[in-house]
Protein backbone atom coordinates (compact mmCIF):
# COMPACT_ATOMS: atom_id res chain seq x y z
CA UNK A 1 0.00 0.00 0.00
CA UNK A 2 1.07 3.84 -0.58
CA UNK A 3 0.84 6.51 0.86
CA UNK A 4 -0.57 9.74 -1.15
CA UNK A 5 2.23 12.57 0.36
CA UNK A 6 0.29 15.37 0.53
CA UNK A 7 2.59 18.21 -0.61
CA UNK A 8 2.50 22.05 0.83
CA UNK A 9 1.88 24.57 -1.87
CA UNK A 10 4.57 26.57 -2.18
CA UNK A 11 3.30 30.45 -3.11
CA UNK A 12 5.37 33.47 -4.35
CA UNK A 13 3.41 36.47 -3.16
CA UNK A 14 4.22 39.78 -5.23
CA UNK A 15 2.94 43.27 -6.17
CA UNK A 16 3.48 46.10 -8.41
CA UNK A 17 2.51 48.44 -5.46
CA UNK A 18 5.69 47.86 -3.35
CA UNK A 19 6.05 44.90 -0.31
CA UNK A 20 4.28 47.76 2.41
CA UNK A 21 1.21 48.14 0.56
CA UNK A 22 -1.69 46.68 2.45
CA UNK A 23 -3.03 44.76 -0.28
CA UNK A 24 0.00 42.41 -0.26
CA UNK A 25 -0.20 42.22 3.04
CA UNK A 26 -4.10 40.92 2.86
CA UNK A 27 -3.23 38.49 -0.15
CA UNK A 28 -0.29 36.79 1.76
CA UNK A 29 -1.79 36.29 5.08
CA UNK A 30 -4.79 34.73 3.54
CA UNK A 31 -2.45 32.50 1.35
CA UNK A 32 0.00 31.13 4.03
CA UNK A 33 -3.67 29.35 4.79
CA UNK A 34 -3.29 27.04 1.74
CA UNK A 35 0.32 27.08 1.88
CA UNK A 36 4.08 27.98 2.68
CA UNK A 37 4.12 31.58 0.92
CA UNK A 38 6.99 33.71 0.32
CA UNK A 39 6.72 37.44 -0.40
CA UNK A 40 8.82 39.10 -2.44
CA UNK A 41 8.17 42.47 -3.74
CA UNK A 42 9.18 45.78 -4.69
CA UNK A 43 10.75 47.98 -2.13
CA UNK A 44 8.96 51.10 -3.83
CA UNK A 45 5.54 51.39 -5.94
CA UNK A 46 6.08 50.33 -9.32
CA UNK A 47 2.48 50.98 -10.92
CA UNK A 48 2.34 51.30 -14.44
CA UNK A 49 5.85 49.79 -14.95
CA UNK A 50 4.02 46.99 -17.53
CA UNK A 51 6.37 44.12 -18.31
CA UNK A 52 10.04 45.93 -17.58
CA UNK A 53 12.89 44.11 -16.30
CA UNK A 54 16.36 44.95 -14.72
CA UNK A 55 18.94 44.20 -16.82
CA UNK A 56 21.77 47.21 -17.15
CA UNK A 57 22.20 47.63 -13.67
CA UNK A 58 22.17 45.29 -10.53
CA UNK A 59 19.16 44.49 -8.31
CA UNK A 60 19.48 45.15 -4.90
CA UNK A 61 17.56 43.32 -2.52
CA UNK A 62 17.05 44.02 1.45
CA UNK A 63 15.05 41.06 3.57
CA UNK A 64 12.19 42.81 6.03
CA UNK A 65 10.35 41.90 8.48
CA UNK A 66 6.07 42.08 7.64
CA UNK A 67 3.89 41.92 10.80
CA UNK A 68 2.23 38.79 10.97
CA UNK A 69 3.74 37.22 8.26
CA UNK A 70 8.10 37.22 9.16
CA UNK A 71 10.75 37.72 6.80
CA UNK A 72 9.79 38.82 3.34
CA UNK A 73 12.26 40.29 0.32
CA UNK A 74 12.18 43.79 -0.67
CA UNK A 75 13.35 43.67 -4.57
CA UNK A 76 14.70 47.35 -5.71
CA UNK A 77 13.45 46.21 -8.98
CA UNK A 78 10.40 45.76 -11.17
CA UNK A 79 7.28 42.87 -10.59
CA UNK A 80 8.89 41.17 -12.83
CA UNK A 81 12.52 41.05 -11.20
CA UNK A 82 10.84 40.14 -8.22
CA UNK A 83 9.19 36.83 -10.35
CA UNK A 84 12.37 35.91 -11.77
CA UNK A 85 14.73 36.51 -8.88
CA UNK A 86 11.90 34.76 -6.37
CA UNK A 87 11.73 31.50 -8.43
CA UNK A 88 15.20 31.01 -8.69
CA UNK A 89 16.72 31.94 -5.78
CA UNK A 90 14.06 32.15 -3.14
CA UNK A 91 12.09 29.25 -3.88
CA UNK A 92 14.81 27.29 -5.35
CA UNK A 93 13.48 23.90 -4.08
CA UNK A 94 10.21 25.00 -6.78
CA UNK A 95 7.17 26.84 -6.40
CA UNK A 96 3.39 26.07 -7.20
CA UNK A 97 1.69 29.09 -7.51
CA UNK A 98 2.78 32.69 -8.20
CA UNK A 99 -0.40 35.29 -7.09
CA UNK A 100 0.31 38.70 -7.83
CA UNK A 101 -1.86 41.30 -5.83
CA UNK A 102 -3.88 42.66 -4.52
CA UNK A 103 -3.70 45.49 -6.39
CA UNK A 104 -4.97 49.45 -5.38
CA UNK A 105 -7.01 49.60 -8.50
CA UNK A 106 -8.59 47.82 -11.53
CA UNK A 107 -6.62 45.77 -13.86
CA UNK A 108 -8.74 45.51 -16.79
CA UNK A 109 -9.08 45.57 -20.62
CA UNK A 110 -6.04 47.31 -22.43
CA UNK A 111 -4.62 48.61 -18.75
CA UNK A 112 -3.09 45.09 -18.42
CA UNK A 113 -0.55 45.87 -20.75
CA UNK A 114 0.47 48.77 -18.54
CA UNK A 115 0.01 46.61 -15.17
CA UNK A 116 3.06 45.56 -13.37
CA UNK A 117 0.25 43.62 -11.42
CA UNK A 118 -0.21 41.30 -14.63
CA UNK A 119 3.37 41.32 -15.74
CA UNK A 120 4.23 39.63 -12.56
CA UNK A 121 1.81 36.85 -12.98
CA UNK A 122 2.74 36.98 -16.61
CA UNK A 123 6.82 36.33 -15.75
CA UNK A 124 5.04 33.51 -13.51
CA UNK A 125 3.48 31.86 -16.74
CA UNK A 126 6.49 32.32 -18.39
CA UNK A 127 8.62 29.87 -16.01
CA UNK A 128 5.50 27.53 -16.46
CA UNK A 129 4.56 27.85 -12.84
CA UNK A 130 0.30 28.74 -12.61
CA UNK A 131 -0.20 32.10 -11.88
CA UNK A 132 -2.83 34.86 -10.58
CA UNK A 133 -3.16 38.37 -10.35
CA UNK A 134 -5.97 39.90 -8.27
CA UNK A 135 -7.18 43.65 -8.28
CA UNK A 136 -9.13 45.30 -5.95
CA UNK A 137 -11.16 47.40 -9.06
CA UNK A 138 -11.05 50.66 -6.63
CA UNK A 139 -8.34 52.86 -6.03
CA UNK A 140 -7.50 53.80 -2.00
CA UNK A 141 -10.00 51.41 -0.83
CA UNK A 142 -8.76 50.18 2.55
CA UNK A 143 -10.35 46.58 2.97
CA UNK A 144 -8.94 44.13 0.62
CA UNK A 145 -10.71 41.48 3.00
CA UNK A 146 -13.02 40.63 0.27
CA UNK A 147 -10.67 40.18 -2.24
CA UNK A 148 -8.45 38.28 -0.30
CA UNK A 149 -11.20 35.86 0.80
CA UNK A 150 -11.97 35.34 -3.18
CA UNK A 151 -8.88 34.73 -4.16
CA UNK A 152 -8.51 32.24 -1.40
CA UNK A 153 -11.83 30.37 -2.35
CA UNK A 154 -10.86 30.33 -6.09
CA UNK A 155 -7.64 28.61 -5.66
CA UNK A 156 -9.36 26.24 -2.94
CA UNK A 157 -11.93 25.39 -5.47
CA UNK A 158 -9.08 24.84 -8.33
CA UNK A 159 -7.20 22.81 -6.04
CA UNK A 160 -10.14 20.62 -4.51
CA UNK A 161 -11.64 20.26 -8.38
CA UNK A 162 -8.38 19.69 -10.00
CA UNK A 163 -8.66 21.68 -11.56
CA UNK A 164 -5.15 23.22 -13.26
CA UNK A 165 -4.33 27.18 -14.82
CA UNK A 166 -2.82 25.66 -18.43
CA UNK A 167 1.08 26.32 -19.08
CA UNK A 168 1.41 30.09 -20.23
CA UNK A 169 -1.34 31.30 -18.92
CA UNK A 170 -2.70 33.41 -16.21
CA UNK A 171 -5.95 34.14 -14.27
CA UNK A 172 -6.80 37.79 -13.97
CA UNK A 173 -9.10 38.36 -11.30
CA UNK A 174 -10.94 41.86 -10.86
CA UNK A 175 -12.82 42.05 -7.65
CA UNK A 176 -15.31 44.59 -7.09
CA UNK A 177 -14.83 47.22 -3.67
CA UNK A 178 -18.32 46.52 -2.25
CA UNK A 179 -19.25 43.99 0.46
CA UNK A 180 -19.65 40.43 0.21
CA UNK A 181 -23.43 40.06 -0.22
CA UNK A 182 -23.19 42.49 -2.52
CA UNK A 183 -20.63 40.51 -5.09
CA UNK A 184 -23.16 38.78 -7.54
CA UNK A 185 -20.78 35.66 -8.28
CA UNK A 186 -17.77 35.35 -10.56
CA UNK A 187 -17.84 36.09 -14.55
CA UNK A 188 -15.53 34.49 -17.01
CA UNK A 189 -14.94 37.28 -19.33
CA UNK A 190 -12.42 38.63 -22.14
CA UNK A 191 -10.36 42.19 -21.90
CA UNK A 192 -12.42 45.05 -23.06
CA UNK A 193 -11.16 47.54 -25.14
CA UNK A 194 -10.21 50.98 -23.42
CA UNK A 195 -10.38 54.05 -24.81
CA UNK A 196 -8.15 56.85 -22.91
CA UNK A 197 -8.59 60.22 -23.10
CA UNK A 198 -4.85 61.39 -23.40
CA UNK A 199 -3.89 64.38 -22.68
CA UNK A 200 -0.95 66.22 -21.04
CA UNK A 201 -1.18 69.34 -19.10
CA UNK A 202 2.26 71.58 -20.50
CA UNK A 203 3.99 73.61 -17.79
CA UNK A 204 7.32 74.83 -17.55
CA UNK A 205 10.06 74.56 -15.55
CA UNK A 206 11.24 77.88 -13.49
CA UNK A 207 14.79 78.00 -16.65
CA UNK A 208 11.59 78.21 -19.33
CA UNK A 209 12.29 74.61 -20.06
CA UNK A 210 8.41 72.31 -20.77
CA UNK A 211 7.53 69.25 -19.22
CA UNK A 212 4.07 67.31 -19.21
CA UNK A 213 1.77 65.72 -16.25
CA UNK A 214 -0.16 63.03 -17.77
CA UNK A 215 -3.67 63.80 -17.09
CA UNK A 216 -5.72 61.77 -19.16
CA UNK A 217 -8.28 59.73 -18.28
CA UNK A 218 -10.67 56.52 -18.79
CA UNK A 219 -13.70 56.82 -21.35
CA UNK A 220 -16.54 55.06 -20.49
CA UNK A 221 -17.41 51.74 -21.53
CA UNK A 222 -19.64 51.24 -24.23
CA UNK A 223 -20.54 47.84 -24.30
CA UNK A 224 -22.99 46.35 -21.96
CA UNK A 225 -22.15 42.56 -22.07
CA UNK A 226 -20.76 40.22 -19.06
CA UNK A 227 -18.42 38.87 -21.20
CA UNK A 228 -16.10 41.89 -20.98
CA UNK A 229 -14.20 42.66 -18.34
CA UNK A 230 -14.95 45.79 -17.36
CA UNK A 231 -18.71 45.83 -17.83
CA UNK A 232 -19.09 43.01 -15.58
CA UNK A 233 -16.91 44.37 -12.77
CA UNK A 234 -19.77 47.74 -13.02
CA UNK A 235 -22.27 44.95 -12.72
CA UNK A 236 -20.23 43.56 -9.47
CA UNK A 237 -19.40 40.54 -10.46
CA UNK A 238 -15.55 39.52 -10.00
CA UNK A 239 -14.34 39.21 -13.73
CA UNK A 240 -11.81 36.19 -14.10
CA UNK A 241 -10.15 36.36 -17.57
CA UNK A 242 -7.44 33.87 -18.55
CA UNK A 243 -4.78 35.79 -20.13
CA UNK A 244 -1.58 34.13 -22.21
CA UNK A 245 1.35 35.96 -23.00
CA UNK A 246 1.16 35.23 -27.20
CA UNK A 247 1.01 38.06 -28.93
CA UNK A 248 0.57 37.16 -32.15
CA UNK A 249 -2.72 38.06 -34.43
CA UNK A 250 -3.47 34.75 -35.90
CA UNK A 251 -6.43 36.07 -37.72
CA UNK A 252 -4.21 38.77 -39.61
CA UNK A 253 -1.20 36.15 -39.93
CA UNK A 254 -3.84 34.27 -41.97
CA UNK A 255 -4.94 37.61 -43.92
CA UNK A 256 -1.60 39.00 -44.35
CA UNK A 257 0.46 35.39 -46.04
CA UNK A 258 -2.29 36.78 -48.89
CA UNK A 259 -0.98 40.12 -49.31
CA UNK A 260 1.87 38.81 -52.16
CA UNK A 261 4.85 40.37 -49.84
CA UNK A 262 7.22 38.19 -51.83
CA UNK A 263 7.11 40.38 -54.49
CA UNK A 264 7.89 43.08 -51.79
CA UNK B 1 -14.13 66.87 -61.69
CA UNK B 2 -12.73 66.58 -58.38
CA UNK B 3 -8.78 67.00 -57.58
CA UNK B 4 -7.63 63.94 -55.77
CA UNK B 5 -5.28 65.73 -53.19
CA UNK B 6 -2.32 63.59 -52.37
CA UNK B 7 -1.66 63.44 -49.05
CA UNK B 8 2.16 63.71 -46.72
CA UNK B 9 2.19 60.75 -44.89
CA UNK B 10 2.74 61.91 -41.09
CA UNK B 11 5.10 59.62 -39.54
CA UNK B 12 6.02 59.38 -35.96
CA UNK B 13 9.33 57.75 -35.12
CA UNK B 14 10.61 56.35 -31.99
CA UNK B 15 12.91 53.47 -30.36
CA UNK B 16 14.19 52.33 -26.92
CA UNK B 17 17.81 53.03 -27.33
CA UNK B 18 17.39 56.18 -27.03
CA UNK B 19 17.44 59.28 -29.35
CA UNK B 20 21.24 59.77 -30.56
CA UNK B 21 21.09 55.56 -31.48
CA UNK B 22 22.30 55.15 -34.69
CA UNK B 23 19.24 52.68 -35.83
CA UNK B 24 16.61 55.86 -35.39
CA UNK B 25 19.02 57.96 -37.18
CA UNK B 26 19.09 55.60 -39.94
CA UNK B 27 15.45 54.70 -39.44
CA UNK B 28 14.22 58.54 -39.47
CA UNK B 29 16.32 59.11 -42.51
CA UNK B 30 14.95 56.77 -44.41
CA UNK B 31 11.08 57.41 -43.55
CA UNK B 32 11.87 60.67 -44.78
CA UNK B 33 12.07 59.79 -48.26
CA UNK B 34 8.55 58.85 -47.53
CA UNK B 35 7.21 61.66 -45.44
CA UNK B 36 7.02 64.17 -43.30
CA UNK B 37 8.80 62.69 -40.37
CA UNK B 38 8.90 63.02 -36.44
CA UNK B 39 10.77 62.41 -34.14
CA UNK B 40 9.94 61.67 -30.55
CA UNK B 41 12.12 59.49 -28.23
CA UNK B 42 13.75 58.91 -24.65
CA UNK B 43 16.61 60.30 -24.06
CA UNK B 44 18.36 57.27 -22.24
CA UNK B 45 18.49 54.00 -23.62
CA UNK B 46 15.08 52.54 -22.20
CA UNK B 47 15.70 48.71 -23.28
CA UNK B 48 13.54 46.10 -21.13
CA UNK B 49 11.40 48.55 -20.23
CA UNK B 50 8.26 46.81 -21.47
CA UNK B 51 5.12 48.84 -21.89
CA UNK B 52 5.66 51.05 -18.56
CA UNK B 53 4.91 54.47 -18.96
CA UNK B 54 4.84 58.08 -16.62
CA UNK B 55 2.24 58.67 -14.38
CA UNK B 56 3.66 59.39 -11.02
CA UNK B 57 6.42 61.71 -11.87
CA UNK B 58 6.43 64.99 -14.56
CA UNK B 59 8.11 63.95 -18.06
CA UNK B 60 10.72 66.29 -18.87
CA UNK B 61 11.34 67.23 -22.77
CA UNK B 62 14.23 68.63 -24.72
CA UNK B 63 14.73 69.76 -28.15
CA UNK B 64 17.19 68.11 -30.05
CA UNK B 65 19.17 69.02 -33.70
CA UNK B 66 19.70 65.98 -34.89
CA UNK B 67 22.59 65.99 -38.13
CA UNK B 68 20.52 65.53 -41.09
CA UNK B 69 17.11 65.46 -39.72
CA UNK B 70 16.38 68.68 -37.51
CA UNK B 71 14.25 68.84 -34.66
CA UNK B 72 13.47 66.18 -32.70
CA UNK B 73 11.76 65.49 -28.88
CA UNK B 74 13.97 64.35 -26.63
CA UNK B 75 11.88 62.90 -23.70
CA UNK B 76 13.24 61.45 -19.92
CA UNK B 77 10.44 58.62 -20.03
CA UNK B 78 9.36 55.39 -21.52
CA UNK B 79 8.92 54.92 -25.47
CA UNK B 80 5.19 54.60 -24.88
CA UNK B 81 5.41 57.82 -22.99
CA UNK B 82 7.02 58.74 -26.07
CA UNK B 83 3.71 57.84 -28.58
CA UNK B 84 1.58 59.37 -26.04
CA UNK B 85 3.59 62.84 -26.34
CA UNK B 86 3.80 63.05 -29.85
CA UNK B 87 0.47 61.84 -30.80
CA UNK B 88 -1.29 64.33 -28.71
CA UNK B 89 1.55 66.97 -28.59
CA UNK B 90 3.55 67.08 -31.59
CA UNK B 91 1.72 65.49 -34.29
CA UNK B 92 -1.95 67.31 -33.34
CA UNK B 93 -2.88 67.79 -36.68
CA UNK B 94 -2.52 63.97 -36.80
CA UNK B 95 -0.43 60.53 -37.68
CA UNK B 96 -0.87 58.53 -40.26
CA UNK B 97 2.21 55.57 -38.68
CA UNK B 98 3.96 55.07 -35.85
CA UNK B 99 7.65 53.39 -36.97
CA UNK B 100 9.80 52.19 -33.76
CA UNK B 101 12.99 51.11 -34.21
CA UNK B 102 15.47 50.14 -35.51
CA UNK B 103 16.13 48.23 -32.09
CA UNK B 104 19.47 47.04 -31.72
CA UNK B 105 18.98 44.01 -31.23
CA UNK B 106 16.09 41.66 -32.15
CA UNK B 107 12.89 41.19 -30.54
CA UNK B 108 11.06 38.09 -31.32
CA UNK B 109 8.87 35.04 -29.51
CA UNK B 110 8.20 36.16 -25.70
CA UNK B 111 10.72 38.83 -25.72
CA UNK B 112 8.56 41.35 -27.03
CA UNK B 113 6.63 41.72 -23.79
CA UNK B 114 9.83 43.20 -22.57
CA UNK B 115 10.71 45.31 -25.47
CA UNK B 116 10.12 49.37 -25.02
CA UNK B 117 10.40 49.10 -29.13
CA UNK B 118 7.22 46.67 -29.56
CA UNK B 119 5.36 48.66 -26.90
CA UNK B 120 5.94 51.88 -28.29
CA UNK B 121 4.62 50.60 -31.46
CA UNK B 122 1.73 48.99 -29.50
CA UNK B 123 0.84 52.12 -28.01
CA UNK B 124 0.09 53.63 -31.73
CA UNK B 125 -2.16 51.08 -32.17
CA UNK B 126 -3.77 51.66 -29.03
CA UNK B 127 -4.78 55.02 -30.33
CA UNK B 128 -6.15 53.51 -33.88
CA UNK B 129 -2.51 54.20 -35.84
CA UNK B 130 -0.73 52.07 -37.85
CA UNK B 131 2.29 50.76 -36.28
CA UNK B 132 5.13 49.01 -37.23
CA UNK B 133 8.39 48.06 -35.16
CA UNK B 134 11.55 47.23 -36.63
CA UNK B 135 14.60 45.40 -35.00
CA UNK B 136 18.20 44.57 -36.56
CA UNK B 137 17.85 40.80 -35.29
CA UNK B 138 21.83 41.62 -34.11
CA UNK B 139 23.64 43.13 -31.05
CA UNK B 140 25.50 46.03 -31.58
CA UNK B 141 25.82 45.56 -35.54
CA UNK B 142 27.04 48.60 -36.54
CA UNK B 143 25.08 49.04 -40.25
CA UNK B 144 21.60 49.85 -39.92
CA UNK B 145 21.02 50.73 -43.64
CA UNK B 146 19.67 47.23 -44.97
CA UNK B 147 17.25 47.24 -42.44
CA UNK B 148 16.19 50.88 -43.21
CA UNK B 149 15.95 50.02 -46.70
CA UNK B 150 13.55 47.10 -45.78
CA UNK B 151 11.11 49.25 -43.49
CA UNK B 152 11.01 51.75 -46.67
CA UNK B 153 10.30 49.20 -49.24
CA UNK B 154 7.45 47.21 -46.97
CA UNK B 155 5.58 50.60 -46.25
CA UNK B 156 5.94 51.45 -49.97
CA UNK B 157 4.52 47.94 -51.12
CA UNK B 158 1.53 48.50 -48.52
CA UNK B 159 0.74 52.14 -49.74
CA UNK B 160 1.11 51.26 -53.32
CA UNK B 161 -1.54 48.07 -53.20
CA UNK B 162 -3.49 49.91 -50.91
CA UNK B 163 -2.94 47.10 -48.07
CA UNK B 164 -3.68 48.91 -44.26
CA UNK B 165 -2.58 47.61 -40.80
CA UNK B 166 -5.82 46.66 -39.29
CA UNK B 167 -6.52 48.76 -36.31
CA UNK B 168 -5.19 47.52 -32.75
CA UNK B 169 -2.84 45.50 -34.45
CA UNK B 170 1.02 46.03 -35.25
CA UNK B 171 3.76 44.47 -37.84
CA UNK B 172 6.77 43.10 -35.51
CA UNK B 173 10.01 43.56 -38.06
CA UNK B 174 12.84 41.60 -37.27
CA UNK B 175 15.75 42.07 -40.38
CA UNK B 176 18.81 39.34 -39.76
CA UNK B 177 21.56 41.41 -39.93
CA UNK B 178 23.34 40.03 -43.14
CA UNK B 179 24.19 41.55 -46.55
CA UNK B 180 20.49 42.47 -48.97
CA UNK B 181 21.94 39.81 -51.04
CA UNK B 182 21.68 37.43 -47.93
CA UNK B 183 18.38 37.88 -47.48
CA UNK B 184 16.01 34.93 -48.41
CA UNK B 185 12.58 37.44 -48.55
CA UNK B 186 10.29 37.98 -46.25
CA UNK B 187 8.60 35.27 -43.90
CA UNK B 188 4.90 36.22 -42.44
CA UNK B 189 5.86 34.79 -39.01
CA UNK B 190 3.49 33.97 -35.62
CA UNK B 191 5.57 34.43 -32.30
CA UNK B 192 7.73 31.27 -31.07
CA UNK B 193 8.20 30.59 -27.69
CA UNK B 194 11.65 31.44 -26.07
CA UNK B 195 12.94 29.76 -23.68
CA UNK B 196 15.38 31.01 -20.87
CA UNK B 197 17.57 30.07 -18.61
CA UNK B 198 16.91 32.93 -15.86
CA UNK B 199 19.84 32.58 -13.55
CA UNK B 200 21.25 35.86 -11.13
CA UNK B 201 24.72 36.22 -10.13
CA UNK B 202 24.50 37.02 -6.32
CA UNK B 203 27.34 39.53 -4.79
CA UNK B 204 27.79 41.68 -1.58
CA UNK B 205 28.21 45.08 -1.60
CA UNK B 206 31.06 46.33 0.62
CA UNK B 207 28.26 46.41 3.85
CA UNK B 208 27.94 42.94 2.75
CA UNK B 209 24.36 43.48 1.64
CA UNK B 210 23.25 41.12 -1.29
CA UNK B 211 22.45 42.24 -4.99
CA UNK B 212 21.91 40.25 -7.99
CA UNK B 213 23.59 40.76 -11.45
CA UNK B 214 20.74 38.81 -14.45
CA UNK B 215 22.98 36.49 -16.47
CA UNK B 216 20.68 34.61 -17.58
CA UNK B 217 20.36 33.75 -21.30
CA UNK B 218 18.04 32.54 -23.91
CA UNK B 219 18.23 28.83 -24.82
CA UNK B 220 18.10 27.52 -28.70
CA UNK B 221 15.06 27.49 -30.31
CA UNK B 222 13.93 24.04 -31.04
CA UNK B 223 11.36 24.36 -34.09
CA UNK B 224 13.18 24.48 -36.88
CA UNK B 225 9.42 25.79 -38.73
CA UNK B 226 9.86 28.56 -40.89
CA UNK B 227 6.37 29.77 -39.62
CA UNK B 228 8.46 30.47 -36.63
CA UNK B 229 10.24 34.15 -36.19
CA UNK B 230 12.83 33.42 -34.52
CA UNK B 231 13.46 30.29 -36.81
CA UNK B 232 12.89 32.71 -40.21
CA UNK B 233 15.44 35.27 -38.95
CA UNK B 234 18.01 32.40 -38.18
CA UNK B 235 17.57 31.36 -42.06
CA UNK B 236 18.38 34.93 -43.01
CA UNK B 237 14.53 35.35 -43.73
CA UNK B 238 12.75 39.28 -42.55
CA UNK B 239 10.63 38.09 -40.22
CA UNK B 240 7.26 39.79 -39.96
CA UNK B 241 4.63 38.82 -37.43
CA UNK B 242 1.19 40.58 -36.82
CA UNK B 243 0.71 41.18 -33.23
CA UNK B 244 -1.99 42.99 -31.43
CA UNK B 245 -2.82 43.92 -27.97
CA UNK B 246 -4.99 41.64 -26.79
CA UNK B 247 -3.97 39.20 -24.31
CA UNK B 248 -7.15 37.31 -23.80
CA UNK B 249 -6.60 33.17 -23.86
CA UNK B 250 -9.62 33.16 -26.09
CA UNK B 251 -9.62 28.97 -25.91
CA UNK B 252 -9.35 28.90 -22.43
CA UNK B 253 -11.96 31.41 -22.16
CA UNK B 254 -14.00 28.78 -23.44
CA UNK B 255 -12.75 25.77 -21.45
CA UNK B 256 -12.87 27.71 -18.18
CA UNK B 257 -17.24 28.48 -18.61
CA UNK B 258 -16.74 24.68 -18.06
CA UNK B 259 -15.42 25.08 -15.06
CA UNK B 260 -18.48 25.22 -12.54
CA UNK B 261 -17.12 28.60 -11.46
CA UNK B 262 -20.42 29.40 -10.00
CA UNK B 263 -20.57 27.27 -7.51
CA UNK B 264 -17.28 28.66 -5.79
Amino acid sequence: MKFKVVKLMRILVTNDDGIHAPGILALAKKMSELGMVKIMAPLEEKSAIGHGITIREPICVETINLAGIGQAWGVKGTPADCVKLGLTEILTEGCDLVVSGINNGPNLGTDVLYSGTVSAAMEGAIFGIPAIAVSLAAWNHDDYSVAAEIAFKLIGYLKENRLTIPKRSVLNINVPAVSREEIKGIQVTVLGKRDYNDRFEKRFDPRGNPYYWAVGDILPFRKDDLIYDIFAVEKNYVSLTPLHYDLTNYQLYTEIRDWGLENC
